[in-house]
């Protein structure tokens, strides 16, 4: 607290992200990481950006990225935004197109960022239970709403909406942004980008982080009809004129144009969680079904903080959420085939 | 206009940075880039860390950067912030720090990106007009301030002020943060940074884009009491995690320890900058007393935009802006030798 802070910031409660310890022979199973590593494109594309052009600002506009991405998704690059990360991009959408009279609408378990937004730009929103088998479910959006947002699949709970859903929650809201934060869909989801073309309502926001193995270089992007990404533009230029440095804009290009790496890496992650899930269903947890790169998983007979605790004391970090509804669940990233097994033979002392 | 914009979108003017036109055989003096390109220590440093490392997220607080910074300035790593570009750390500034009932004050003749974060955070404000000798009179802040900003050496005149007259500006507000903005102070400006021990409101803001030659990996960095820095702290983990990837964090540790090559880059910018207002005045130019990498210039006989017209013509760019007091100015980056030489020619021919 101190005089000097502007008031809003005494009101703030700031996301708290995943650790991210730095011990040797850790199994980091909390922050939902592609085990595997970008694609050897992307490395060369990265060095050959590191040289002395480095002196000159980046494309504020990262054309090149658009570009690739818009071929990609078969969109004109005029329909993709790209930012710092896609919180970066998330957080331009709470400020510039989630702010109504009508409230904002997400579901009481999802990505906890997003309540986050909302204290910053003083977003009113309400939240909308998950049902009873932790799913989303598109009726009961049916109340007055500003916006909506909704990660497809669903964080920390995996779980994705067909597509046909999707399109009914967008069709039946044709007066409010509808977000769909498709952080995971690679590893099973169907995205909504091809819908873009119907609904100048629909907002689909993607990252590299996770199925381009590229969390360390901060990168997403958002795919709309002009006027959404235009509302994003000018939030954008009113905050950072050059949001991607030259490095990160060279391997995002390089990684979205990998189709071949893409496909092999999700392709093993996505068997990799086939093959824990039974392992874990054997030992007697519940798993929620999962489009994503990670499980979420409980054991009747065993509370969420003192597996994840117990784990910890093995050197192996997964993410506990301490939240009515979901403290006696773990999320956990799927890992290599090493760790996985690593963390099943750790399961299987304890439980 | 859409009807999905949040309200506040529909007032927005966003900032337009200096164009960056991609053209071969370009002399570039618009964006006030460094011409000497960055340490062979920073590339290396980049090339390290260029690997499979960047599947993993960044240090979301980029300590080992932030040591550096503290070492080299004298402080503890907890009074410094850092962010994705200056202009992030000003920004999230603008929303955390300078949004109070009594208005923000800042130059009329300064960084035109001010006004434009006041319009994206609400933040009241009270242009302060330079004196007839385009300098900042610190006895003209002595009216009601929220908050002070002023860049120092200021943008676009160049001209810096003693320190002593800034921490007269300091001490003169006790109740209200003042930010003074070095982006050039390294150029020949006294920076402010040794007063942050003394004065709870004082707050420095630096960016690696021009002393560095680190515009195209987008990192600056605030320096102040730990009051202030944890207001930017709270915003940024309000906003995002992880502003800075891995690859910005590593090259901009490596140019903040490698002194030998900051000191010979500036005296070969200042060496310049001396040798090329000689040449200017020589041929009538009145050319402002500059600290920074760029001077501002207006001839007598010619018009500003008449000038940056026949310049363009001869694929030379350097900043015209358009407003009150200053469109007789150009703003000319200083360049290589040949560069400055080859706008030395050019300006003969035309005036």
């Amino acid at each position: 607290m101190s005089r000097f802070w502007s008031p809003i910031v005494h009101t703030l409660t700031p996301y708290v992200p995943g650790e991210q310890p730095r011990m040797a022979g850790l199994v980091k199973l909390n922050t939902n990481e592609n085990p595997y590593p970008p694609s050897p494109k992307v490395l060369a594309a990265i060095a050959a950006e590191t040289g002395d052009g480095l002196r000159l600002y980046p494309d504020p506009v990262s054309l090149k990225l658009r570009t690739a991405i818009g071929a990609l998704h078969d969109v004109d690059p005029s329909e993709v935004f790209v930012g710092n990360g896609s919180d970066e991009v998330l957080a331009h959408a709470f400020m510039g197109l989630f702010s109504h009279d009508r409230p904002l609408l997400f579901p009481d378990i999802t990505y906890s960022f997003y309540p986050v937004y909302c204290g910053l730009y003083g977003v009113r929103h309400v939240t909308v239970p998950l049902d009873d088998a932790m799913q989303v479910g598109v009726d009961d959006y049916r109340q007055p709403a500003g916006a909506i947002i909704l990660p497809n699949p669903n964080a920390p709970t995996g779980s994705a909406l067909p597509l046909a859903e999707i399109e009914r929650l967008v069709s039946e809201h044709p007066d409010a942004v509808v977000a769909i934060d498709e952080a995971y869909v690679d590893f099973g989801g169907e995205s909504a980008i091809p819908l873009v073309k119907r609904y100048p309502n629909l907002l689909v926001i993607h990252t590299l982080s996770k199925s381009r193995s590229l969390a360390g270089l901060r990168v997403g992007f958002a795919i709309g009809q002009r006027p959404l990404i235009e509302a994003l533009e000018r939030v954008k230029d009113s905050f950072n004129s050059y949001p991607l440095d030259r490095l990160a804009a060279a391997g995002a290009t390089a990684a979205i144009e990998d189709a071949a790496w893409f496909d092999e890496t999700r392709g093993k992650v996505m068997a990799s969680r086939a093959r824990l899930t039974s392992e874990l269903e054997a030992m007697g947890f519940v798993v929620l079904p999962s489009a994503a790169n990670f499980v979420f998983a409980r054991h009747p007979e065993h509370a969420g903080a003192e597996l994840a605790g117990k784990l910890r004391e093995r050197a192996i970090i997964v993410r506990h959420f301490n939240k009515p509804r979901i403290e006696d669940y773990l999320r956990i990233t799927i890992g290599t085939d090493d760790e996985c097994r690593r963390l099943t033979e750790a399961l299987r002392e304890i439980v």
